[in-house]
Order: structure tokens, then sequence, then C-alpha cells
């Protein structure tokens, strides 16, 4: 494809932190941002040219969309199959595409697609009922891991499965719905790697995020990881197997298990920009939000190189109150999203905190 | 003072390319950017939160701005001194302030200021005729630079005069106004250095920037410019006095004569963000627009430490139609202003090439 020339307009779904991250990035290529949300006053919205407000499949806002629009991107996995159809019909370009999308809307499809790429997994089964958890934990063994198969992000939708009698209980708390059991992986530690394709098939990594959750929620990013060369290696050819078998265009966040036996698991990607690759808006040249941006516009990758040593923090809820301690450290690059209300497991903003690469 | 919160407006007089970088350095930190411009559609106002459109000095804009804003600031010190005037009356903080605007306003003023400060200049004089200028001269010796004493930008309303026979041809080309006469500077080259002061009067400078212009225009940045230590401290002493002298809130940029006797003679300073400042956004933790709204917003400065040598060149009118080749090469950090037509002489862009610190 041609690259987009400056003045272009670049169409976002959806109006949170990485749509308004995605925004800033396009405004220092000369591009115009315009979001999509059903929000009232998304955050994104007040960084970027235009904000249209409407349902992701509402059609008219979509027509606005992809009239205004030279390609259209998005900040979350599920958007839906339908929004996709609508613009793709409008003649306009969506990056990444709709088969993305589909695989990462739905975890069996998701480790399905995986494994066949050469991307591994843990062992899982797909589940309809309380019977199918009590039968496949005799395969995966317990306890495993219960997720409903669609929606659930940060932790939300998943329960934990001792033994095959609490499968009933297990399957009534994420709400009766298709599923996905998946066998505990018993890990060193939990690795990511973002990872970026041009439409020329062009692919470029950045260093591994070693990531540290709480409650489900990432708490905070060392990159680059320390890691041994062969694990480097590993995690790359499994970013390129994904966004090869997927003809993916833009950055993908691929989250990995370090196992003892020193294999690299697979747990999710997510089609779009990723909480674990915030460090690289200050850490490397070109960050996770330029090179997305770089590639749905059909500019070649940017580098992909570290400049520094960074330790990510996310400031979830009331964590942001502590913006003026924050301010005064010198070492502390603050990330604020201009979201209102502080409620509790919102991510309110992030902080990189850098140190020389020769330490 | 106290520091502003996350969700605070920080108002901008002006919508060029300087506001826009502002505008997106308020957003990193939380902060909602709005741009007042009497401009139909103000490249700034694209990643501004809102956009009040209004002459500099029009009440009912200025009083929308004091009532959105927690403080206001510029991004051109031809500010109208009767916007600040009104602002101010509103009980509207301004940074930086009146008197900076004033000097900087009037060459004959600035001089005189620099001069009291500490902060030597070449030898000058005030031209209020032809007449003056032939008197001047037989002072400052021939060829001397004559300026309007108000207004004028990249080398816009100056001529250079090489005897009393060209007072009266010099004085008309620049419109018989009141106007400079400036000794010629013998020097070896052109530095700058960027500064900042916060409310508290904390000081923080940039390592020294070496500019190449051409036509009067700013075309190529050197950062860190290669300088003895000596000279580094003698400019960060000269830069201190003139934002002491000025109760100065903000970042400054002060451009300076390198003369072969081990002298730095201040040319000018430019009471805002500069354009011998873009190297920050790549080459440093926290660059100079971010550093300036960090002081207006009365939160301690950032460091000021490069991270990697930077080459900036800015693409001045046709120069941005080569930003195919600029996104293709690796090195090359490309912003590109969002402006509509390349006119001859307009900053459509700047590109920032780096290389390592240890090179």
């Amino acid at each position: 494809m041609s690259p987009l020339g400056p003045g272009s307009a670049i169409g976002i779904l959806g109006g949170g932190q990485l749509g308004r991250m995605l925004a800033l990035a396009a405004a220092r290529l000369g591009f115009d941002a315009v979001i999509l949300s059903p929000e009232d006053d998304p955050c994104a919205g007040r960084v970027a040219a235009r904000t249209i407000k409407g349902a992701y499949d509402d059609p008219a806002a979509l027509a606005a969309l992809a009239k205004a629009c030279a390609v259209v991107t998005y900040e979350f996995e599920n958007v839906p199959a339908k929004a996709v159809e609508i613009l793709t019909g409008l003649g306009c370009r969506v990056a990444p595409g709709a088969k993305a999308l589909a695989v990462a809307q739905d975890r069996v499809e998701e480790k399905t697609f995986l494994n066949g790429a050469g991307a591994p997994t843990v062992a899982f089964a797909a589940i309809e009922s309380a019977a199918d958890i009590a039968a496949a934990l005799d395969i995966l063994g317990a306890p495993a891991l219960l997720k409903t198969r669609r929606e659930g992000y940060d932790g939300k939708g998943q329960v934990w499965v001792e033994s095959a009698r609490e499968a009933e209980a297990a399957f009534k708390k994420i709400g009766g719905q298709p599923a996905i059991l998946e066998a505990a992986a018993d890990f060193i530690r939990e690795l990511s790697v973002i990872a970026a394709r041009a439409p020329d098939g062009e692919i470029a990594c950045y260093p591994l995020s070693e990531n540290h959750h709480q409650d489900g929620i990432l708490r905070r990013t060392l990159a680059p990881a320390r890691a041994a060369p062969r694990i480097v290696e590993l995690a790359e050819v499994i970013a390129a197997r994904i966004l090869t078998g997927l003809d993916y265009v833009g950055v993908m966040g691929v989250e990995l298990f370090e196992m003892a036996d020193g294999r690299l698991l697979v747990n999710e990607f997510a089609p779009r920009v990723h909480n674990s690759g915030h460090w690289t808006a200050d850490g490397c040249e070109v960050d996770q939000f330029e090179q997305h941006i770089r590639a749905v516009a059909g500019w070649p990758l940017g580098p992909t190189t570290a400049l520094a040593h960074v330790e990510m923090t996310n400031l979830i809820g009331k964590d942001a109150d502590a913006w003026k301690a924050l301010a005064a450290e010198q070492e502390a690059r603050v990330w604020l999203y201009g979201k209102g209300e502080a409620r509790a497991g919102r991510k309110m903003g992030h902080v990189n905190r850098l140190r020389p690469l020769k330490d």
C-alpha cells in the first residue's frame, strides 16, 4: 500500500487511554485522529481532531468515520465484528483486520489458532456445561482455570476450579456461558513481547517485558527484561508466527509464560497496543503507539531498541492521588489519562521510572 | 504556588506548532489544553481539548479562556500587552509574566535589560531617524545591523548597513519606524541555551544547542553542542541572570554568539519554547514542552540530561514533501505539524536524527 501522507486522518474505535496515546502519536507524525466512542467525553477525544459519538456498530457513526478517515484502527479487542464489516463494506481499510479480531475475541478459537500456528499454549478444553468441566479436569489436571470464551479482561470472568466437585458452582459463577478450561501453567514468570507488522510483512519486536500482576490487573512491567538470548529469540519467533498467521498489520501484545523447562507458552495476545508496552514511550526512540500508527499508515516500521531500563507502574484507582509526589520525583515520567473519577480498579495513569542501560 | 492537579486546563495563546507541541505535552500529564487563536483551524487546535476563536486582545475570547483555565501561557512573544492585562484583571495567572513580554517585544528594552542583568550583548543604539543611523555608525562601526524595535522574526524587518551613505535607504527599507542599530558580532558560531525556571526560583538548563541559520531562518541544530565546560557554565550563568531578573516562570530560549575571545554575547531571548530546543523531544527524558508545562503548572522541573546526540533539521516549505523518504529513514524521528499549505518559508515540521551519546 501507498503510505498515508501528512494531513490524513486515522480513525480509532474506542476513546480510552490507549486511544488517547495513539492520538498523541498520530499528531506527532502530522495525522489527524478521529475517535469513535459511545461515551460522552472520552479521554481520547480531548486530544483528537474530531470525536464522533455513537455505538461501535451504529451504521451512521461508522459511515461518518469511514468518510473522514483513510484507515480505521481500534484500541480494544471487543470491537463488534459487524463494525469491521460495515467499515470494510464502505471501502474503508481497517487494521489490524477482521481475522485478528475474530480470533482474539474467542478464547477457544485463539488457543486453537495459536497451537496451529506453532505458538504453543497450555492444554485446554472447550466447555459448554458443568459436565464438560468435570470431564476436562481428568485430562488437564486440577486446579484448572475456567474462563468465559468471550469478553472479560483484567481477570474478570474467570475462576479457578480445584476439583470436579466445584464444576457446577464455577460454571454458574461465570454465568453458565460457553467457556474454556485451561490447564494450570507452572510458570516462573510472565513475559510479554510487543511486536509490530507492516503491510509488506516486515516485523519488528521490542525487547521483552517482565510483567507483575495483582488481582488480575497488570501492576508493574520491567523492561528490557533480563532473559537468556534463547528466550528472546524464541519469543520473537512466536510473535512472528502469530503476526504472519493473521496477516496482521499494526502492533500486538503477546503475553507469555516462561516455564521452568525453558519453554515459552502463549497466554493470550491482544490485537492492539498493550499496557505492558507503555514503557516504550520513555524507553525507546519509537514507542508502541507511533509504531502502530506507522504500521496502519503504511509507513516503514521504526527502530525498537531500548534507550534505558524502565520500570512501569500502573496508577490504578486511588494510586493516582499520589500525583504530587510523582511530579516531584526526578526519575518518574508521569502519564495521566485525563479521566475524571478514580474508581477502584480503573487505570488512571502510569509512571515510567528510567535508569541508564549500562547499570 | 500549589501545583495544578489532573484535569486542570492550561490556556495557550497561539495555535501554531509550538502551541501544538505544548498541547501534546500537557495531555501526557493529564491536563486539558485550551487554544486561543484568531485562525480558523489552527494546527494546535487539532490536539487540544478546546479551541476558542478570537483576536488575542478580544475581551470576550479572553474572558472565556480565563474562565476555562487555571493558568494561561503563550507560544509567541508578540502577544499584545493588553491581553495579559485583561487576563490578569480577571484573576487569571499568566506565565511567563507581563515583564518578560514587555522586555522581549522591544529590542532596545531587551538589550538594555540584558546588559543591566549581567548578560552582555553587542553594542547598540536606539534609532529614530536616518540621521541617528549615520551617527551611531561612527560609534558601532560598519557594517551594522538595523532592526525594527518591535515585531519581525526569522530575519524579517532587518537590514545590514554598510556605510552612512546607506542610512536613508536602510531606514526606509524597514518602514521608517523606531529601530535599533547593532554592532556586527564577529562570532565563531551561534549557540543557544534552553532554560526553565519554576515559580519557586528553581532553574534548569538543557545542554547547549549549536545553531545554523539560512536566510535568517533556523535550519539545523546540533545538540548537545561540543563546548568547553567554561562556555557551558557561562551560558548557564547568563540564562539564570535573565530568568531571575524577569522573575520568569516557564521555558526560555536564549540565543548566544560565541566570540573568538571566549566571550558569550546574548543575541536575543524568546520568552517561550524555542525551535532550537526541538531536539529535546527525542533527546531528553523531559523535553522543553513538558518542562514548560511543568513550570507553568507549578510542578517541580524535570531532568534535562541528554540521552542521545541529536541533529535537528527544520522542514521548511517544500522540504516537507520529502516525508516519504524521511518516514523510511531509520534514524529520523519525524515531526509534522499538520499544517495545510507548504508555503515558502513556512515551518512544516522537523526531523530529529539520533546517534548514541558515546560516539
